[in-house]
């Protein structure tokens, strides 16, 4: 597939999206936390969620709201405040959150996602989320794409967006995405939010068989710090502007190329995620090969990218391969131990699960950049699997040690 | 029962067991890191090992053993070096270290139990090892048990060592006991090595229940980093020098005493090596109460006390709750989420799974100390388990970013 990726694209470079937003004033006065993304038309939708027991109110009212219906008008965003276990007062707030946009947009309550990120355990200033959300619909553009991938940071670095370009059926159909991540990112997703428009025209129940796909290769394959939680969401919404044949068979397929697009822009976030973990000096990534089954890939990726010990002899470019051994041998993958090469950046640094001889030179070179890549082979069999992660710095036990203050 | 802890004991304070050490020089010249214990008459043995896929080669040597006799004469052990993923040759170096022991000491290699760790991927300097072997079993003693202690450490900060006295049918029984960790530990063990002395006379099947219950609520209940290694060991040797009656019957009520000696031997243990987390500054307890079920309280605890974002906040002294209940959330744990209490050092902090009104002085003041205990309740049952863990440090990140050097 040639996707064609737009350059300073976002959730709004596909038709008929505009995003507003707004400063509420949440945890600091002085920055965008609030974000409005709008369809001009009602697009199919589909998510998936956190894990977590405790999920957060906007993730009890989407979920809702997704049960209810496969068609919406509008994601309304916060950062700042989790709104998680925040008990009745919280879902009346994610409630009221939903009424507000629908209030501006003019549709039905039911026709909004809700998501909110930030600290646990207090309450969202209603008055000025309210009044945040009126000022964000008021100023609905296109423009405001990236204003909106910023208002959702908390301890990112950066703003997270990515748009592509596809043709489906001689049409052209675009995809954005943006995310934020930072910390308690891990498999089975954390506390990551991602939204995910496009103007393909395809019907909720593929809508969300192609980003169960897509999120299993991405967002749940990135893993910080391995805790999973109260607030994870990735929503996709499609309206159906590019014009394309409705796509509501998976055998069509156009189908298999839209969940190509899908993934790859849920990657490219993922990545990004990963590369602006709390702290983060180096992006990870784990690929696991010739593994006898899809889960012993996964389970042996994740293991690898999850390693405290590991991802802190990275930051410190020490070659230390007996973590990457070590972390395989716990991960419940299944292989032969005496059967394991392990390669770092292209390097054989061991062979049938012993030490090989390598340059340490060659091995600092390989670790001193931005990006490491190892690749473990398990010669058990043919599937394979690539998880991300980050080194452990200094700077995430700081960003942690005082995340409230 | 009042066990009685006897003041500078160790694994040389039940009768009929002596140390030695030597300066093998494995990883640097000038301390001891070899040390032999021996029992003077065939002690019963039992062990709990790694559950890590990649086994360290005296791991496996030493499984071996066991599965072969119930009897023991001694146990040696190296640091420095893990032995591990060192194919045929590490195999060999294993059993050359029983051989030369055995040797020394004047029995079968099949007597000698075998432990070592250190850095994996590395063979070991067999002559400089087979020489201080010798050299540790010239200088038995019973004064060299704290030395032995000493020997064993790597990142450790401190020796890890206790000795209990109980009476079983009136006879005086003693326990001792030495054990490493630092970095590496994880429900389910990690690089952390215990020996268990005692004078009991007690059969190796009733010796291996009692461990394996004792295990279960001490060395699997602690956490540092969440890797599991390659090489962990806890070894019970049992010569019967006591006297008692012997405990070959688990029915027997003194079976219970000894087990409940056993237990709080290798909880002191257990507790130091969480205390001695790389980096650590405080000792964490976590103590989840009426829980439906005793699986469901272990996961929630290890959960809990093995949270990267919860260690971090503790560090920073911040009473972010929300990071406790968010643990608790991805557990795996039965629960309600609205029906959980939980309390910092005794204050409430959250009451059914929301924030409660608490003082951020009072809480301050709980966290500056060097132990913090979190207790969680999930009104749900009447199981509990308790955890430890240390918080996530500047300190950990130096100690692990360059730990080959």
């Amino acid at each position: 597939m040639q996707a064609l990726v737009i350059k300073g694209g976002g959730v709004t470079t596909p038709q008929g999206f505009k995003a507003g937003v707004a400063k509420a004033g949440i945890k600091s006065q002085d920055r965008y936390d609030l974000a409005l993304v709008v369809s001009e038309e009602p697009a199919a939708g589909a998510a998936v969620f956190t894990t977590n027991k405790f999920a957060a109110a906007p993730v009890q009212l989407s979920k809702k709201h997704l049960a209810q219906g496969g068609f919406f008008r509008g994601f309304v965003v916060n950062s700042g405040c989790a709104n998680a276990c925040t008990g009745e007062k919280g879902l009346v707030d994610a409630f009221q959150m939903a009424q507000t946009a629908a209030g501006v947009i003019g549709c039905s309550p039911g026709e909004i996602l809700v998501a909110s990120t930030g600290v646990v355990g207090v309450d969202l200033p209603m008055e000025a989320v309210r009044r945040a959300i009126g000022e964000a619909g008021n100023r609905l553009s296109v423009e405001a794409g990236s204003l909106a991938a910023e208002a959702i940071m908390t301890t990112d670095t950066f703003a997270k967006e990515i748009a592509l370009q596809i043709e489906l059926d001689g049409q052209k159909v675009l995809l954005g995405g943006m995310a934020k991540g930072a910390g308690m990112i891990h498999p089975n997703m954390a506390t990551m939010l991602a939204l995910v428009t496009t103007d393909a025209a395809i019907s909720p129940a593929c809508l969300q068989e192609a980003l169960r796909r897509a999120n299993d290769a991405s967002f749940n394959m990135v893993t910080v710090d391995g805790d999973t939680s109260t607030n994870d969401t990735v929503v996709v919404l499609a309206n159906g502007r590019a014009g394309n044949p409705l796509l509501e068979d998976t055998a069509n397929p156009g189908f298999e190329l839209f969940c190509e697009a899908l993934k790859e822009v849920c990657q490219a976030l993922a990545k990004m995620i990963a590369r602006d973990g709390e702290g983060a000096t180096k992006l990870l990534e784990v690929q696991v090969v010739n593994a006898p089954g899809p889960e012993d890939a996964r389970k042996a990726a994740r293991a690898i990218a999850g390693s405290t010990l590991l991802k802190a002899a990275l930051f410190g470019e020490d070659a230390n391969w007996g973590r990457i051994i070590c972390a395989l041998g716990y991960s419940g993958a299944r292989f032969e131990p005496d059967r394991v090469d392990v390669y770092l950046g292209g390097l054989l640094v061991a062979r049938n699960g012993a030490g090989a001889s390598f340059s340490e030179e060659e091995a600092g070179k390989l670790l001193a950049k931005g990006e490491i890549r190892i690749v473990v082979d398990l010669q058990a069999g043919d599937a394979a699997a690539t998880a991300w992660g980050c080194d452990l710095s200094y700077e995430y036990v700081r960003i942690n040690a005082d995340y409230r203050s």
